[in-house]
């Protein structure tokens, strides 16, 4: 087995600079090589911090340094594609980000450009590697629930992100949603097949002037004949609310938020215990290290991928059928290929 | 303030037992003073066990006896509207159990007699009484999670009726999602005006084969703008599973199922608490109690009865919206009225 | 066997009226046919209530009544064992609310007396009925938790009783503690054979001055070999705690409070559930419904009582070493016999 | 602010190995630079994994190594005394795995050494930066709780060590409870003046044979007037329990174990969650991190370590009293200075 993996990361943005820092302290065999920045100075700041070697503001120079074995590609999502392609003609492993891309002949291409080149390519699914729902898909695959009849995810963010990024963010589905559209086909492990999407607009009226919906109730079938029921808002007061339920002919098994710490406290006013942890890094933190960790060892063991560009492929392809859905006022949609 | 309700109960079944027996020994106020089956036999031992002066077993001579101010309807469905009508007249009150009818027709007879004559009316819609589901309606009430934004509802039956009864049943939205329909109405304050159901067949092919569906989830839009969703399964492995959920702008309620007791198990196979009570008698003996109670006291103290005649129209109809809707695939129906 | 037993219950005040109510309403087999009180208007008040044909002033004419066979003596605790030991000799039944009381030889005359006359004796030990403890006891007989090692039990009243009350209350360890070291027998099937207690008055000075503690750690030992723990307090903020714990060679079972339902509200301030029920008379409710009705049924069955005249010394001798301990310092005292 | 503090390391066994780790790869500012043990090949094979450039068997010589400016005492606990003597007057910041040694005097020494030197002392009482512990501890400081009346710590291993290290341990309380002493002075913030011990001997025999016992109950009370109480065992078959309560005239704050995952499992068996834990490297694991982060922060800025040399000789204090208590039979001893 090879013992190191040398990475180039590409953008060095919020989730660039997490990646990296995963990378550096908490993932064996990685090594960070290279970072790549349209701005280069966040690219060089990043590099000084984490002891970088070679700093690039064009990732097609990162590409073409044969330092560089593997990519992380955490550039604005409209480059994904692009770079995937780029990267797999140059032979680099890739894990990218996600979404893909919203435009679906892209993505394919992506997934060619993958196949032909024969490199290994994981997409940024972090969920998956919650400790919480990775418990859940083992009992499903377990048969601990039997045969599963119902999935339900409620996926509620603290706060909605600005209506600028809204504009520009494919819609709730495609954006958010995705992400459970993911986490359905994970747990199901089947696909979905039709959706039907009901939403609205009840946390700001200038999400719904910007063409969006803030909440929303989507139910899928799938292919198996189980039924799934995902509901989401942009804002939850409470903090970032993230649950599973899969619910079978033997029994069901939840999955409940993570929080601080298990205290609780007993008053006059009642009894308290922590909220949901309020931030996805917080949340995930752990999952996003894990995911690092799978995707070096699927590297350096010449082994598949936990989530392969397949599965980046399928979750827009629901989050498209969904939005047809919603813009239809509900009206089962059947999700395309 | 009256002193005491003299009733007459109708139906000597399972349920026409239990309201008796509550009425005999937990409800203050209650008289029991009559009751009748076609089944005389049946009457006759209650009337023994609870020391009831007169029995029949044709209902019209109870609603003509003088010592009836008040009637437990709870012979079978296909009766009720027939005796609610014939027992308005009579100028009884009336505690009906649910549902009044199938037939939207029957029912605003039912409703159109209750008008006229005055009396009190109340619908069997136990789980209103539910201390949990209360406690709900009390926080929604008193805007402890503020707007209401979306409600979800999971029952689910421990084990599937024989399929004979499934066939006269009316179909799982009537007969079943009932209840979740009325919960809906009562925790949201807010009528239903469209429903989407999604249902199949996965714990009996037989239920399938009877035309019906015993597994579903319904999307629900209310009139105030908030989405509602229901998931309903004819068997739980694990007991009667009766959740509900309520998400705001401000947080959420959740209430959990009850259970034998409060103790946990510790062991090497893991951390064990009890399961949900598993049959709907034990779990909602205490709201059985409740209803009528408060059904007597609106009697004696001449208020208006928890539940009235139109919330027995309200849920029969959006059962209807949902059973179309499911026949055509999920499209969104409109609520009738 | 017998259907029913004729009762007269001695003394009517707070618990003498919660048993005539629940004998009254909630026991099956129970006819209340006489009511005694040194303030004869509450018991002719009660009398009216609940439809008592015989009302008296002196329990001696109550146990002369030959329309008696068993009696429920809920008089003031110093009365106790005068009343039990004239019962017995009348032939009655007895149902002794606890303690019999808190002088060893007249405790034992009683227990004498018991014996001679052959009649049943049951002492109001309510919690042993309680569903949580209840389960507690039969995962330990079940062997659920192995041998016993450990057992923790965790009492707190929600306000401590008036100066007055506790200056003739006989001390914490005989007035409040004596449930916990019936608890203790109960669970453990095993005797007490040395107490070490450390008490300190922390919620009101006024209680130190009238010689008692209102705060304190008592550990047992059990002839058995295990070791068990209570802590109690007399002031609880948050309400009436009332926690059990049995640690074994397999396991643990805890059972923890009860409460008036089982919502969880989520907001910006925390994830809040209700706090325990408050007062001893609701947390209690059913348990002492169930102590009736196993008293009632063991008269009419002609079977051993749950709770023995033996059960009503124990813990008083237990209280007794405790009592001894604490003002000693701590000093483990031997139970006596 | 100095913005790195260079490490040596004495000691390469299991605690040794934890902490080169955790500075190696967890904590900011911490560069090892130095390994030694008795066993030079486990020095080798840490400094070859880890990068350590300096490698000796004599820990004097890694004292006088001055690339090296603190250390981490982790060799057997009777070099811990000899060991932090030596490193303070070799003028190196010193964190010392608990205890510091079983023998006041030569802890007193140490305590004097440090104090002359002037050098930074941490001892490793790791519980203490558990997440659990120390939202328990900003509860109480932050007055939530009120008063303080009770602390409870339920404390129990997996499974006992073997015979052969219980001879040599210094018995239960010296070796086990220790930890529970120190959680009790750090979240009363008061210091324990009196102890009872009541011992025996449940889960071996082997145990009882040599001369210490393996289950207890200790009362403790303290300079404030407040009470504790610590029960351990050393066996717990559904893992490694570790709790704290703390109950005050304001409410009770309680800490519960920690668990693999937050999901919970529903079937006809029962509802299920996850165990505690079973080994304490992965229930304390975070804490471990968090304590090196804070004396190396300490160091490096020149505060006062959160855990000091006299914390580390209190709990020896409370120990050699609850020894001699449990010897006694649980007669209550004074903590001696």
């Amino acid at each position: 087995m090879k013992k190191q993996l040398k990475i180039g990361v590409i953008g060095a943005g919020r989730i660039g600079k997490l990646h990296a820092f995963n990378l550096a302290t908490r993932v064996p065999g990685a090594k960070l090589t290279a970072v790549s920045d349209v701005d280069k100075k966040s690219a060089e700041k990043l590099a000084a911090e984490l002891g970088i070697p070679a700093v690039y503001s064009d990732y097609k120079k990162l590409l073409a340094d044969p330092e560089v074995e593997a990519v992380f590609i955490c550039s604005s999502t409209d480059t994904h594609s692009k770079i995937s392609a780029a990267a797999a003609k140059a032979g680099k492993h890739i894990f990218c980000e996600k979404p893909i891309d919203h435009n679906i002949a892209k993505i394919k291409s992506v997934l060619d450009a993958v196949k032909e080149s024969g490199i290994k390519y994981q997409v940024g699914f972090n969920r998956r590697f919650d400790r919480n729902f990775r418990r859940v898909k083992e009992a499903v695959k377990a048969g601990e629930v039997g045969q599963v009849r119902i999935i339900k995810i409620t996926s509620r963010d603290p706060a909605p992100p600005p209506v600028e990024y809204i504009k520009v963010s494919g819609g709730i589905y495609a954006d958010m949603t995705i992400h459970d559209f993911d986490m359905m086909r994970y747990l199901s492990g089947s696909e979905v097949v039709e959706v039907s999407a009901a939403g609205t607009c009840l946390v700001d009226p200038a999400i719904g002037k910007a063409g969006d919906v803030d909440t929303c109730v989507i139910t899928l079938r799938f292919a198996n004949g189980c039924l799934g029921v995902i509901d989401n808002c942009r804002q939850s007061s409470y903090g970032y609310d993230q649950r599973v339920e899969v619910f079978g002919s033997k029994g069901q098994i939840i999955a409940d938020n993570e929080t601080a710490n298990n205290t609780v406290v007993y008053t006059d006013k009642g009894v308290n215990r922590e909220k949901p942890l309020h931030f996805f890094l917080e949340r995930y933190n752990d999952a996003y290290i894990a995911e690092a960790k799978e995707f070096v060892e699927a590297c350096l063991k010449n082994t598949d991928t936990p989530v392969g560009a397949f599965d980046g492929l399928q979750p827009v392809l629901i989050a498209l059928a969904a939005q047809k859905s919603s813009d239809k006022g509900g009206t089962p949609v059947k999700v395309g290929k």
